[in-house]
């Protein structure tokens, strides 16, 4: 019996850290078993190859590269976090996966698709998630209005806009395995619909997905 | 018009820094423009990479991450380092290489070898030393003798003796490219055998090749 593997995917400040903590106190109150975990960096080794990747002092990093170091973190946070957590029998939701470098690395930094894809194969030994939910936006309403930017941040809106129609496109070829919601949408009515999606999957009551409070911050 | 691309592979400790600097000289005196590098970490990011990778306190790596971190380091050194000297016409002579990423990663931590030799070629798009150095070496008289280890001089004999065995298969499989010397060999023997393979790759004279002198400390 293994657990349930839901990835929250979409661009910069769609808000998945707050429907990750959304879908963390409905599971807590529905006492399902789960786990909040993110990429890059939850692990130690994971933690250098993030601050390697994002600080902006990295300087020029190759596409190639960057596709690797990736999914080098992936690989670690398979093996330490997301595999011994499902294998138990938990419920891992994880903030960014495959989609992100095929989007970011493959999309954003035109590396060729299918090499992508099948490096991304190989680092996660083909562990697909059973939904991700991709909050779509709009670049121009979201990234282009963080300041203090990260290194993939600051790339050009172009940049993100390549990446907003590769999540989307990834999306329409397995829509059994996609839930895609308006990032605009009010924060309650996304954790409405998210919680609408997961109950029937995880056996769970429907009342408990109409909690009232439980999206409070 | 584009430069030499030589490579020194071997266990730990067999001599390849030394060599590497007799071939420096021996080059100087000949006016042969050339750049000696190595992997991991001839670039900023690379440096990163190869702490991450040494430092003992990052505990365990699982064997995909340490793969696609050492291919992480090459893509970006080949990019940065390698590639832009090899186009200026420069020599270059690099400490490890692809064969190191074959034997440690892939004999070593007992991947797939056809894996990890597609892994590599896609990470340095197929780029191939004109000439590699295999310094041999039984590791009971090398590593095992190293005090202070890093990560990888600390693991066990039998995956040192994997290794081993693994270069020499690698050169084996394509002598032509390959120039195999017995570590135990004195410096000054090892050093004269290099250059008489060089010479005429580099079109220099053989003279220069019997300079005395030039691997003295």
């Amino acid at each position: 019996m293994t657990g349930l593997f839901v990835v929250l995917e979409g661009g910069d400040s769609v808000g998945k850290t707050t429907q990750a903590r959304c879908l963390d106190r409905w599971l807590d109150r529905a006492g399902v078993s789960h786990l909040l975990t993110r990429e890059p960096g939850d692990t130690a080794v994971g933690a250098r190859i993030r601050s390697l990747l994002l600080d902006p002092a990295s300087g020029a990093i190759s596409p190639k590269a960057e596709a690797l170091l990736y999914n080098a973190d992936r690989a670690q946070h398979l093996d330490e976090v997301v595999r011994p957590a499902l294998s138990r029998g938990q419920m891992v939701i994880c903030d960014r996966y495959v989609d992100s470098t095929l989007a970011y690395q493959g999309a954003g930094r035109v590396l060729e698709a299918g090499e992508i894809a099948s490096l991304a194969r190989w680092a996660t030994d083909g562990l697909r998630p059973d939904l991700t939910i991709l909050l779509d936006a709009d670049p121009a309403e979201t990234t282009a209005k963080i300041v203090d930017k990260d290194r993939l941040e600051a790339e050009s809106l172009d940049f993100h806009r390549r990446v907003r129609a590769e999540f989307l496109r990834l999306a329409g070829t397995d829509p059994e395995h996609y839930l895609v919601l308006a990032a605009r949408d009010s924060r309650e009515s996304i954790a409405a619909a998210i919680r609408h999606r997961l109950a029937p999957l995880l056996g769970i009551s429907e009342e408990l997905s109409d909690l009232d409070g439980i999206v409070a911050p």
